[in-house]
């Protein structure tokens, strides 16, 4: 009799949802529309409903699912590796990128253009095994803090996105990260942060070779990009690596814009939404005129494309996993 | 009571394995090595064991997973797609190549060698938004006859490792194509012939664009390669799409080398086998000669690693999934 109230209570648990699966999320306009939307493709009996094979949902990362200010966490990575790197080699920092980044100073750093970031970006993510980079990478999260928050990076999550990520997940969808962020870089934390093993992450590389090395294969990265995860190319990749279009996508800025609207223009129930940083007491607001995650298109044309808003100040309850 | 019994005969039909998995594999050594590495990973009593999540298989498909003779059936298909073309209009076979295609001359387009072959793909794979390309995958696929057998080429999978891939995935694993084939090409036929669904089949693709064309996004296949999934792409794309590596790994000529020295040369439990082509009887001997699906360097090292060289002949009791 015990173990059959145990199961009845299980049954009507998960039938009726007792249990909030979007905790961190106000009852706003926007909760709503996403667990709308989610009834309305698991129902067996709707004309909406989306088998679950096709229940594939993609999310950018930067921005959308953990932070982005000051500026880009991998970045942040780079130059702190680098200035690790310089520590036993002072020779290393042989240029003027090269010299701000061992200075830690991002001003004189992005004043350098795109060519002074790939030769940190050089310096720190290649000419060693994915192994040893992703070593790196676990060794800087477990130490690194952030400069305003004090938290961890991979403490830098937003709250509920992870739970979004846990609900579509637990409603039968495949979750995705689609990022303009390193695929070696993020498949590190993906897995433990968002619960999104390294295969469902999609996001830029840079080249690598193969060869044996004494007996033994490795793959090495190398310095020179080979695809770059943002604007179209986020809608190329996901056709390339998953071959099926996005019944969800989310996004922050206008690098995802090609992402939701690919998403979006498909047949059938599809769900776009734009997370607008408007919260500058929690974190940071930001839009159209924000030299990182610059979000202009999406806020303007967003709307009538029927795509959610996400208004971080208004709909979120709770900013980062890592605080409250 | 009933219910109880048929749950208990559930139970017991599943932990002894009444229902024999392998068919159409001889019960040769083959078979015992594959089902004996199986067990060892899946006990979790064993200090072998595998979690679930690391269970990744990964399998070549020309000549591996269906047959690849006289030539690659996706050759076939472009050769067959550009007759169509040229009928509507005769004046698109413009070049050597194009000519001996729309002629059906394989031994004359052969001849003209790799780059006569692109023309021969740009002419039929490009050009066209990827739905267009499958739908045309699709039709010739229902209608196409192999010259020799007379099936249709999606009936020419080998029976044998439609079976293994059934049993790999039952056991828990995640299987994938990791194939030289395009991409979008073998979507079209991967999930209902194998149980792979298009997120696990990994190719050579294309450069493709992405653009809004009368207000709907598309995106179009452009005539250039952009990764050819061969050799040592195969190491790297595993490492770039599923970002972990492979436990088992099965292919059939020195196009799979490094995909199996990858696999194999990892810590723990791994397994790299080998489709030899042994049978000429129910289909083509051939290895160290063969202009196609090329064999030596395997065959040599491949006992010495550990890996498994199937005997088509002597392993396997049926060959073609459409053929008895």
């Amino acid at each position: 009799m015990r173990l059959f109230s145990l199961a009845f209570a299980a049954c009507l648990s998960a039938s009726v949802g007792l249990a909030d699966p979007l905790p961190s999320w106000n009852e706003t306009q926007a909760r709503d529309r996403i667990v709308a939307f989610v009834d309305s493709v698991t129902d067996p009996e709707a004309d909406t409903y989306v088998t679950p094979s096709d229940r594939i949902a993609v999310f950018d990362n930067d921005g959308t699912l953990w932070g982005e200010q000051p500026v880009y966490f991998q970045l942040i990575f780079a130059v702190e590796a680098f200035q690790e790197m310089v520590k036993a080699d002072p020779s290393l920092a042989n240029t003027d990128a090269l010299k701000a980044a061992a200075a830690g100073d991002y001003a004189a750093l992005a004043e350098g253009g795109k060519e002074g970031l790939v030769e940190v970006l050089a310096a720190s993510h290649t000419g060693m095994s994915v192994e040893a980079f992703q070593e790196s990478v676990a060794a800087w999260l477990a130490e690194a803090r952030h400069p305003d928050t004090g938290l961890g990076y991979d403490r830098m999550t937003y709250q509920p996105m992870v739970e979004l990520l846990r609900y579509l997940r637990d409603e039968g969808f495949k979750t995705y990260i689609v990022s303009g962020g390193g695929i070696h870089f993020m498949r590190v934390f993906a897995e433990e942060a968002y619960g999104i093993p390294p295969e469902q992450v999609i996001g830029t590389y840079l080249e690598s070779s193969y060869a044996v090395v004494d007996g033994v294969p490795v793959i090495t990265k190398e310095p020179a990009l080979a695809f770059v995860d943002d604007k179209e190319g986020k809608a190329i990749n996901i056709d390339r690596i998953i071959g099926k279009r996005p019944i969800f996508a989310g996004g922050n800025s206008d690098g995802d814009f090609a992402m939701l609207q690919w998403t979006t223009a498909g047949e059938g129930p599809r769900f776009g939404m734009i997370v607008h940083h408007t919260d500058a007491e929690r974190e940071v607001a930001y839009d159209c005129d924000s030299h990182i995650g610059r979000l202009c298109d999406g806020l303007e044309q967003g709307p009538e494309l029927g795509w959610l808003i996400v208004d971080m100040a208004e709909d979120w309850a709770r900013i980062f996993t890592g605080a409250r």
